[in-house]
Parts: structure tokens; C-alpha cells; sequence
């Protein structure tokens, strides 16, 4: 009863209230609504319906956030039919408690059942479905041996934007967060990096997404010197020197919505090189930004950063995509890569984060998420990219 | 340096050793011979080979432990051939680094390619292939559209013993990471109960974990009074009050390997009823353990419990099956259910977890995980299991 009521706030009518408010919580007609929307999107892309696992589907459609195990949880939406949750029968009384299930029926099995054959019923048997990318192939060799009639395709395939046009709530979810890595990227250039190590800067990076409302953190990646020309590079014992470019990415969840920056410092006063190879990348993510319009394609952004970086003479150590989208997971479609001629729409919310990677010296790479506008595109992330010099 | 150190001291010479010294390290030698004995096994089972999704089967099998996304990481394994890891190219760097990196080939795909084309030239085309149980929807059906003659088989049910056995040195691992549990035990036996909410030990345990060498906290569950009665339940905000009964069930990784232990205590003394159903409950706990012997199959574990807590009355409130394996996860196959007919193994290692659910009462559980030995069974829990009285 305590945890709903600090789950739940009532706004205080005094004159100070909470600096960071719980956004307004999605109800289950919220969630009713999301569901038929996309039975209805199903429908419109020629599938049967969806088959939709634990994980970020899941919870945008239910605000159900079991764990994924070998057990089948399986949400079943078709156009025209009530959608039905499969549950483990002692994982329902948590179902039953998520915010999307009054408006869908729990279907339960027991241990040592077959959960493919309750779940068969469901399902049009000559129909196609969209199955979460995530969805475990243990489940959908289960689902394909009980209904060899029945296809699959893969849910980003055949419905890639069910989750990546955000409405207003979630747009105020993701500014929200946003705000929150660039106040703790403005708190981490106060630290001291020289003698430091990478993985002390991580943890504080970490304490500082916390401090500013996250829930969880996913990443605090802090590449220094050669470290910063691996972008997977997470980070290390190495000890940061003076002389030595940091890249620092970093993000979470706040309000169950993802923040996610990169900035790169560096530790004194940069060199010409490295000063220029800021610039260039700088440029590359300022240009991508600027392109960001509805109705251009995904595959625009990646070539409008890739375009200035190739110009200078960087093109084959630019070596990632562009962006990918970002929601209730931070990491998520669309992806600004070549080959996805996805086109954008207003709302969308994606990383912007060209870098250069020079093996073994440093790496550089700067990251905003940026929303479709209706003319246009704006950042939700404001904190300053040039290149700030730490101690 | 500095981690690379931390994470393989030299013992010391010293009268007073580390209390908790670092267990020797797996080389790319013991992966090379995992991998080896995996593509012989497949082999064995009629399969052209193995495909290892990022997880524990590829954690265990080469060390590496990458994040788990839509970007292709998958292990190709086949008899006769050297092993090949398929990794974005991105990612790369990091893989080379895993311990295992050294016995198998390293290919590499870009971001815009397909790497279902990448990984098609590796695969018998007409051949069938385990694939890990968690691997992806979308890879699995990227795979089946760019080889329709090639089908797969979940990995735990064509090689359900793959992880199942342990040696010496994971066996070492797995009693360190129950020492690691009894420890924290007994000193939360020692914090106050009563006037705190379900959260607040939640936390104690999970700190209690770490202080005693874990790295990685799975779950914490404290199910007080009538919350106790959903196995399931995590902990919530519920206050807990004198003469509750309370569910503790705890794990996560020590050294990369699993601890998993539930005890149920009462704040203050018990009443009759509950004594009786905590005496039934290690009872049955009591019996399915000392039924583990080579030979038996799973299944016979799950009754021998199912036989106590029915013939004293409660056999429908024991709404789950008597245990699950553990060893790089907190819960693997094999599995002690009805129906599963897998004999017992020398090196297996499993939970014992037995409970009755009273609903809107209290549940209670007792669980030790056990490994099977040459002649019997052998607890690598020693915790106390009467029903401990906190306050």
C-alpha cells in the first residue's frame, strides 16, 4: 500500500513541489487502445496477428514487465478478438496486477503442461503472424511443431514502426530523461579524470543517472585513450592520463523510458588532430541532425553524417551505424543504417551518433536522440557538444 | 592492469590468505575442450551441429558474455570443424578478448549487411541444428528463410544435458556461491523484521549477497503474510508485522555461478497451524532430497515430494515443480517435473524447492540445491531449515 501510494503521487497543492514529478501513469484503456491499434496494424499488413513475448513490446502494449524465461508468457492479438495474455499459472496472479490487464483475458498453464497446445487454440491455423523479435526460438519451434501451417515473420520486419512513433506522453517521458544524461554530463565534467580509473568515472556516471531520477541504468561506456577507438568498449581498469580523449556514452530508463548521450572530453587541453577530429564529428552530427525531416529515409541520416566524415577523409573509420531508435528500451528501431528506407514520421525518437575510431590511439563520438517534428527535427538532449576539457 | 590483476591474484604466502580467493581461471584450453565435446555430443544425437546464441550456453562454452541483441552473435559448431563465432563487426574487438577466443575463428559481419548470408556458408544445408533455446525469433527466422532445407531443435530438448554435469571446479564454484547464500542466511536472521517493509530485506539480502563475493544479485524474494502464498511474488511495499509468516528466497552469481537458497521464517512464534505446514514442507524437502541417487529420473525427485505434501493434505497448494539446474544461470535445465524422464547424473546440480500456498494466508518453501554424487545426493546448502523465529 505504501509503494502505491509513492508509485502513484498526489501533486502537492503547496509551494514546493517535487522537483521531478511522476509523469501521468498510462491507464488500461491506454493500454486497450495500444492493443487493438496494433491488432488493427496487423490486420492492415496482411497477418493473422501478433505473438508478443516478455520485453519492450510486452510492456508498451500491457505494461506487463515479467522476466523471460524458458516458461511461455505470450500476449495473442488479432483484429476482431479479445487479446489474450498465456501466462504461467504461478506468474498470474502478476499479470494480473499489470496496468494493461483488465483489458485482456489470462489464459493459464501449469507446469509439466504443454503450453504450445494452450496456446494453439488462439491462433488462425493457416494464418500468418508477427512474433517479437526477442521471442525465444525455443517458443517458436513449440509454436511451428504444433502449427505446421502457420508462419512467422519477424515483428521489426513486417510491423518495424509499431513502437517507434511516440505520442505526447512518451515524447514528455523521453525529454524527461533526456534532461536527466545531460544534467549528469554537466555534473561529470566537475569530476577528476587523471588518476582515475574508467570504471570509477562509469560508477559515478551511473550514481548521477540515479541521482537524476533513473531507474535503471543499461550502460556507462568510458573509452579512454585507445579504449575510446573500440565503440563496444564498455569500460575498464585502464587509468585515464592527462592527454587522453574520453568518450563517454551513457544512458537508461527514467519513468520506463530510455535517456542515452555521448559525449567525448578530453583530459588538458586537446591536440590539433584531435581537436580537428572532434570538429569533423561534430559536424557530421550536426548535419545529421539538420536532415532529420518527416518522410526522408532512415538510410538519409546514416549517409548525411557519413557524408562529412567521408569528406575528410574518415569514411572507413566511421565504422557503425548512425542511430537506432529508442522508447521503452534504449536501443530499439528504427536504425539509421544504409539499406533501411524506412520513411521518418513525426514522433519518431532515434540516437544521432556519428564518431571516428582511430585504432589504438582514440576515438570520438557524440550523441544526441533527436524527434521527428512536423517540419523538421528537434533534439531532446541540449547539453554542449564541443569538446570539454576535464581535469 | 590494474582489473587484470584483481581479477587473478596470486595466492599469498602469508599466514592470512584472502577469506575468498578467486577460484583458478578457465583457459581457452577448457573452452576448446567444452566446444569439442559439445559438436561430438551433437553429432551423437544425430545433429549436424550447434548454434550458440549470446547467454549462458555461449558463456559457458567459450566465456564470452555479450549483451543479447538484434545484432547476429551466433557460435557455429560442428563436428570436425573448427568452431566459428559470427560477430558484428563492431563487436569484434571484444570477442577476441574472451577467454575462449583463442579456440575458435573469429568472422565478422557489418552493420547493413545480412548476416544470415554470413553464417548460411557455415551450415550443412540439408542438416539439423540445436540452437540455443533463448536465441532470438528473428535470427532463427532469418536463418530458416536463407536455408529452408536446414530445421532446428531447441537445444534442451536435442542436448538437454549440454550444461547439466558439472566438474570438479564448477562444483567448487557452485558450493562457494551456497556458502555465499547460507552466510547471508544467517545474518539476516539477525536484522529486524517487524515495522519493515518487504522492500527493506529485500535489500538487506541483496547487500548481504555481495558483501559475501557475489557479483551479480538474481532476485530477492520476501514474501510476507499473504504475499508469501504467490511464489512468484518479488517483494513489495508491505509492512511487515509480528506473526507474519515470510517466504525468503535468494540468488544470484558468485565467480559466474549460481547460489539459490528459500528458508521461511515467522516473526515471532509460530501458531500451530504454521508450524505444522513449515514441518510438512521440510519434510518433503527432507524426502525429494534424500530420493537423489544416479539412475533416478527427474521426474521421481518431484514426486517424492508431491507424495509427502499430498498424502498430509495439501498436494493441490503445491502449485509448481520441486526444482530446476543451476550453474552459469540460476536456473537451467534439468528440471525436477512430472514428465520429465531424464535420469540423474553424477555432477548434476539442482534445486530441491518444495512449498504450500495458502491463499490470503502465507506460503512456505525450503530450498537447498543439491548435486548428485556417485551413491546419493549431497546438499551444497547447510543452513538450518526448522522454521528460524525473527523479530
Amino acid at each position: 500500500m505504501d509503494l502505491e501510494r509513492s508509485l502513484d503521487p498526489e501533486p502537492g497543492p503547496g509551494p514546493d513541489p517535487a522537483p521531478d514529478p511522476e509523469p501521468e501513469p498510462f491507464t488500461h484503456a491506454d493500454y486497450a487502445a495500444r492493443m487493438a491499434a496494433a491488432a488493427q496494424s496487423a490486420a492492415g499488413a496482411g497477418l493473422a496477428g501478433l505473438l508478443i513475448a516478455p520485453g519492450p513490446d510486452l510492456a508498451h502494449l500491457t505494461g506487463y514487465r515479467p522476466a523471460d524465461t524458458e516458461r511461455l508468457t505470450l500476449l495473442v492479438l488479432a483484429a476482431g478478438r479479445e487479446p489474450v495474455l498465456v501466462v504461467p499459472a504461478l506468474e498470474a496472479p502478476d499479470a494480473a496486477e499489470a496496468p494493461g490487464a483488465p483489458a485482456l483475458t489470462l489464459r493459464a498453464w501449469t507446469d509439466g503442461k504443454d503450453p504450445y497446445g494452450t496456446t494453439a487454440p488462439l491462433l488462425d491455423r493457416g494464418g500468418r503472424f508477427g512474433v517479437s523479435d526477442n521471442t525465444w526460438a525455443l517458443h517458436l519451434l513449440g509454436l511451428q511443431r504444433e502449427l505446421p501451417a502457420t508462419s512467422y515473420a519477424p515483428l521489426t520486419e513486417v510491423l518495424p514502426m509499431l513502437r517507434a512513433v511516440k505520442d505526447r506522453r512518451e515524447l514528455e517521458r523521453l525529454a524527461a530523461a533526456a534532461a536527466a544524461a545531460d544534467a549528469a554530463y554537466a555534473r561529470i565534467l566537475e569530476v577528476p579524470f587523471a588518476g582515475r580509473r574508467e570504471t570509477d568515472i562509469a560508477a559515478d556516471l551511473a550514481a548521477l543517472l540515479r541521482e537524476h531520477g533513473h531507474s535503471q541504468v543499461d550502460f556507462t561506456v568510458v573509452g579512454s585513450g585507445p579504449n575510446g577507438a573500440n565503440p563496444h568498449h564498455e569500460a575498464g581498469g585502464r587509468t585515464i592520463v592527462h592527454g587522453d580523449m574520453v568518450v563517454l556514452d551513457f544512458g537508461g530508463l527514467k519513468h520506463g523510458y530510455g535517456s542515452d548521450i555521448s559525449r567525448t572530453v578530453h583530459v588538458g587541453e586537446p591536440g590539433v588532430e584531435e581537436q580537428r577530429v572532434h570538429d569533423i564529428v561534430r559536424e557530421a552530427q550536426r548535419a545529421a541532425s539538420a536532415a532529420v525531416r518527416p518522410g526522408i529515409a532512415c538510410q538519409d541520416v546514416d549517409r548525411a553524417a557519413r557524408a562529412v566524415i567521408t569528406e575528410f577523409g574518415y569514411g572507413d573509420r566511421f565504422i557503425h551505424r548512425t542511430g537506432h531508435g529508442i522508447g521503452v528500451t534504449t536501443h530499439e528501431p528504427p536504425y539509421m543504417v544504409e539499406g533501411e528506407e524506412q520513411p521518418l514520421v513525426p514522433g519518431m525518437c532515434f540516437s544521432v551518433e556519428p564518431g571516428i575510431y582511430l585504432p589504438g590511439r582514440f576515438g570520438v563520438r557524440i550523441e544526441d536522440i533527436v524527434t521527428v517534428t512536423e517540419d523538421g527535427g528537434r533534439s531532446l538532449n541540449d547539453a554542449p557538444r564541443e569538446l570539454a576539457v576535464v581535469g
